[in-house]
């Protein structure tokens, strides 16, 4: 990366999944104790995201001397064949692009992160590249997964049982993982149980959790999984975007 | 289950880890809307938890119309040998509780849960029980296992993969599962860890996540298990009970 950091402080704030309700008093009290807050726009097509981050500031700092500053979120360069160099490179440019954003200030910085920190998140990452290295605090937030499970009134694990979460990648790479009776899957975006038999398996998928526009399937996946991938494009087209979650079960 | 219950609306609140500052807006907002708010009570051993229970509720209660309503928690019957069978048993003399100590009042109804009601809590299971089916709504909430990534400020998942989710008796009866790198582990009371070879695994572990007495240690497996092996005795002394959980990784 580029530049020394004036961070002293960095407080990744786990924001939930776009529902003020999500906010905790943990998050907002540290955004209140921020110098600045640095906001990722990411592009024009998720511009709800940006809205619904000004719109969790504009309801949770009351603080008149945070100051909020909006960066561009540098996009991942696919020239890279292999996908964690990319991912490395990348994040690079994330810790660059947020002390370019600062121009020199710092202090006590806070980062509004989608979800909670520790789960598929690159922030801690992100923030070891600063140099030097600033104190860093974790905000944990509701998850996905968690608005997921909420939204369904479900259980993650069945009783005594265990839960292995991974990405649409892996599944779609792997297959259903060993001795595995509930599997999550997060940040699919091709839908990977189609690769699944869908024979004994039941699906609790959800769209935009926790927002206005949430959307919600459940049931046998040979009958869910067709609904899903049928509404999936228009959901798409009309929000520009789309971010969908899902928890699988084995029948006893 | 015996009796009928009265609740027709029944809020299962996520608190997070006993720490005020997890509670989340809705959660909050929750709590204000319930007609009676159900504290558990559990041994005498477990005192302070009941307390930061009514702590929690004094801080975020601001309805004089919502009433706190104690209820003592029914022990498990020991002597049912078969687990699972004694963990049924269990929910409904649970279920059972909940509507003596509302003693015929019901409408919104609000529960407290430890932690997200989706993960390792029987409420949901418990609230299936009753008769005639309330309108069930969960709130999610910070679960041990978000606290403890938090506290150690590193991630659940490595970049790009898995992770699994289980209970201390499952590692201590299955070892460790196949196709896995990273392991979470809750509701060991008996340090399943040490039934694994230390080799190439690291330990994030936390006890009292959240509350004043957190307990933390981390490093190799070979180093840390002993540390935490030494300071459980001491830490369950001090507070008459003991919460813990932890995150296992192979080292790449």
């Amino acid at each position: 990366m580029s530049g020394r950091s004036a961070i002293r402080h960095l407080a990744l704030v786990g924001i939930g999944t776009g529902s003020p309700g999500h906010m905790t008093q943990a998050g907002i009290a540290a955004l209140n104790a921020a110098d600045v807050i640095l906001i990722p726009r990411k592009g024009a097509d998720k511009a709800d995201l940006a809205d619904l981050r000004r719109a969790l500031c504009a309801g949770a700092v009351t603080n008149p001397a945070t100051a909020l500053v909006e960066f561009d979120l540098p996009a991942r360069d696919e020239g890279t064949a292999d996908y964690l160099a990319r991912v490395e490179d990348w994040h690079d440019a994330i810790a660059a692009a947020w002390v370019a954003a600062l121009a020199g200030r710092g202090g006590r910085v806070a980062l509004l992160v989608w979800g909670d920190p520790a789960l598929y998140d690159s922030s801690l990452r992100i923030a070891s590249r600063l140099s030097p290295a600033p104190q860093v605090e974790v905000i944990p937030g509701i998850t996905a997964l968690q608005a997921l499970t909420a939204a369904h009134a479900v259980p993650l694990n069945a009783l005594a049982g265990a839960v292995t979460i991974t990405t649409g990648r892996r599944l779609r790479d792997r297959g259903w993982p060993p001795d595995c009776d509930r599997l999550a899957v997060m940040l699919d975006a091709d839908c990977a149980f189609r690769t699944l038999d869908p024979g004994g398996l039941r699906i609790w998928w959800g769209a935009f959790l926790g927002m206005p526009g949430q959307a919600l399937e459940a049931g046998p996946l040979a009958e869910a999984g067709p609904r899903i991938l049928a509404r999936r494009p228009a959901l798409r087209a009309a929000h520009g975007w789309i971010m969908d979650t899902y928890l699988l079960a084995r029948d006893p």
